[in-house]
């Protein structure tokens, strides 16, 4: 049977929920997921290396891959340019292999547009008692205070709205195995599956 | 947090695929799962309890209940009636329990009609090869028996774009296996997920 094309899987999630953390857990567990590469304007440190780390451009370049289409997001952080490169992922996809993108809102949203194929998964703090606190604090804030941290949690629940998933960032090894089962339950969707059927009647005809 | 209301998972496919047989195994290895009891208006065998076995009926009350849309599907076999009672379903769904209903595709379209909101599985049977040997047999068949088995599978796949999932049934173990990836999977879907964070939100306010 033939190959399926990988997944591009967006693990995403309000700054502070531990994406970062669980994404190396992730691939820990599952090496065969590839982490998209980034490109980026700042000069490669220490260790580093082309291809591994980073995609290493100069600024002129990095211009030119944004007005080319060539970056599925970018943004400018501390002067430099930071994106993901279009090819990178899609070369990656077509060989069969998934790919994980760990990415804060706003770039998933990007993402979003220009690939809406991708897996959208938002991480969320363990629980409704730490978005609780994060907006009432200790009871001592001033009113001003609390309606925007509630405008800001409310502005975070409606960017959740345009995620596929949601999962609670509760123990690493739980958060894991969600996102293990997404994984596998998003290659036996109907919609990767029936071509293959598809095909073969047409070819036997 | 508040529980999730239970999946109505519909596990379905071709006659002789397999689906008794997975749907047991899977019943052992998630004694959590519910198993949708079947109202008919057979007799009761030796050993056959109401409301584990079947909601036994007379007649009168199945005629009844198809009126007042009381079944997700029925059917007529060998003179009697069978069917899904909604209100069963419906029940431990509120409960928080998962259901799981083994059908063959027919009920599962009328299922599908009735409550669009379940997860539906086609079992598939092993490989290509398999559903190539059920169409051109051993070589020996006339190009009229090819033909309309050719037209019977046509009819299968195109079944299997009504259905949300396909499940090869391999290895019993893997098919459960998925099976299980496709229930957690779906717990997380953000449509199932977002609604305590908005309900959470607006009490606060």
């Amino acid at each position: 049977m033939e190959k399926d094309k990988g997944l591009l899987l967006v693990l995403s999630g309000p700054s502070g929920v531990g994406k970062g953390t669980v994404c190396k857990a992730l691939r820990e567990k599952m090496p065969e997921l590839i982490y998209s590469v980034s490109a980026t304007t700042r000069s490669a440190r220490v260790g580093e290396e082309e291809g591994v780390n980073y995609f290493f451009k100069g600024r002129d370049e990095f211009q030119r891959m944004i007005e080319q289409d060539e970056l599925l997001e970018w943004a400018e952080y501390v002067g430099n340019y930071y994106g993901t490169p279009r090819r990178f992922v899609a070369d990656t996809l077509a060989s069969g292999k998934d790919v994980i993108l760990e990415i804060e809102v706003q770039g998933a949203l990007q993402v979003k547009e220009k690939f809406p194929e991708g897996v959208f998964l938002f991480l969320a703090p363990p629980d409704l008692s730490e978005l609780e606190s994060r907006i009432v604090g200790r009871g001592s804030e001033s009113e001003e205070t609390i309606k925007s941290r509630m405008e800001m949690a409310r502005t975070e629940i409606e960017l959740m709205d345009k995620y596929d998933y949601v999962v609670v960032n509760d123990y690493i090894d739980t958060a894991c195995d969600k996102i293990k089962a997404i994984i596998a339950a998003e290659h036996l969707k109907k919609d990767r599956q029936i071509h293959k059927y598809r095909k073969w009647i047409l070819k036997e005809v």
